[in-house]
């Protein structure tokens, strides 16, 4: 509808995931009247990504260098081993300050509908890192989904014959959540593993 | 949360109108995974824009060239000259098939509370427009709200005299809607604008 490079900017903008063709529009209207400075920063940062940011050669984590920020730190304890399925939920579990392990990032779950096995995952990868004989504590940290749930039980299964502690997050109510609002199985889940007070 | 770069991204993404951290943290990681050709493409239209977009001498849309699309092409009739606020609202005009006229896109509605008076609208450029004396009539588009109605109702009395008939859109019930969700407002629009069946 519109002329030329605003068309082709609402078009691309419109690929994006979550970007519908009114945001998109939006979007190359604010990127139209917006400081040239700002959209060439954009432009620029859109570019690096590609060429700067690949995958930690330890737990496959983002990372600018051979390895991510984490694996690098001599401070994190390597008893704890998390298991989680994408980089986001590296900085999930972070934002809690609760974990002072290291991770493992899978790069999704098993998922047989969409044809992803465990060979497309860093599955091999995470049993040779346990074979170093430093974790204590592997900690399965996968979607409370069917798909994280059975990524989840396949590592269990592997794992526990090496002798190493296998632990699942627990499932439960959210905190600050209503109880009513609560699906079934979420509920059913908070009554199995609830605790003394 | 993030190294270098892909925190860079989701920090920029995040200043873009309607994406919020989450948004700007899925649109990152999808960038992240692209296709290295499609990223170039947004990067590089991103800058076209900024370079090529330029607004049209005669009516102010967005064009490519000294004019815009419409105001080239010699079969739009110079007789309705149809005013709206943005060019976006050229676009929602042009999808009804409805006009065969011309536009004059004013770049905002006068808003006393955020500054923006007449001198600020490219109202100037419209009275010296309708000077020619092409124009029979003048419809004003600007949107249904206080500010769109106080730049319609000021751009009708500078009007008026010249002996251009100024028309406005007609206000009522959105087509499809239902009669019990419409506001007191544009109930009452309709009652007055009630049509003889």
């Amino acid at each position: 509808m519109y002329e030329g490079a605003i068309q082709d900017l609402i078009d691309e903008l419109g690929r994006l995931p979550g970007v519908g063709p009114k945001s998109a529009q939006r979007i190359a209207f604010h990127i139209l009247a917006a400081d040239p400075a700002d959209v060439t920063r954009l432009a620029n940062v859109l570019n690096r990504v590609k060429d700067q940011v690949r995958f930690c050669t330890v737990c496959f984590n983002v990372a600018e260098s051979e390895q991510c920020r984490i694996c690098r730190d001599p401070r994190r304890s390597g008893e704890y081993l998390c298991v989680v399925e994408e980089p986001k939920d590296v900085v999930a579990v972070e934002r809690t300050g609760e974990f002072r392990g290291r991770y493992h990032v899978l790069g999704g779950a098993i998922n047989p509908l969409e044809g992803i096995g465990p060979d497309h995952l860093k599955v091999r990868e995470l049993m040779s890192r346990l074979g170093s004989g430093e974790v204590k504590e592997l900690i399965l940290a996968t979607d409370p989904n069917t798909e994280g749930e059975a990524t989840a039980t396949y590592i269990a299964l592997l794992v526990k014959p090496m002798g190493i502690a296998v632990t699942r997050l627990a499932s439960g109510l959210p905190v600050g959540g209503d109880l009513e609002y609560a699906d079934e199985i979420t509920l059913g889940r908070a009554f199995e593993g609830r605790r003394a007070v």
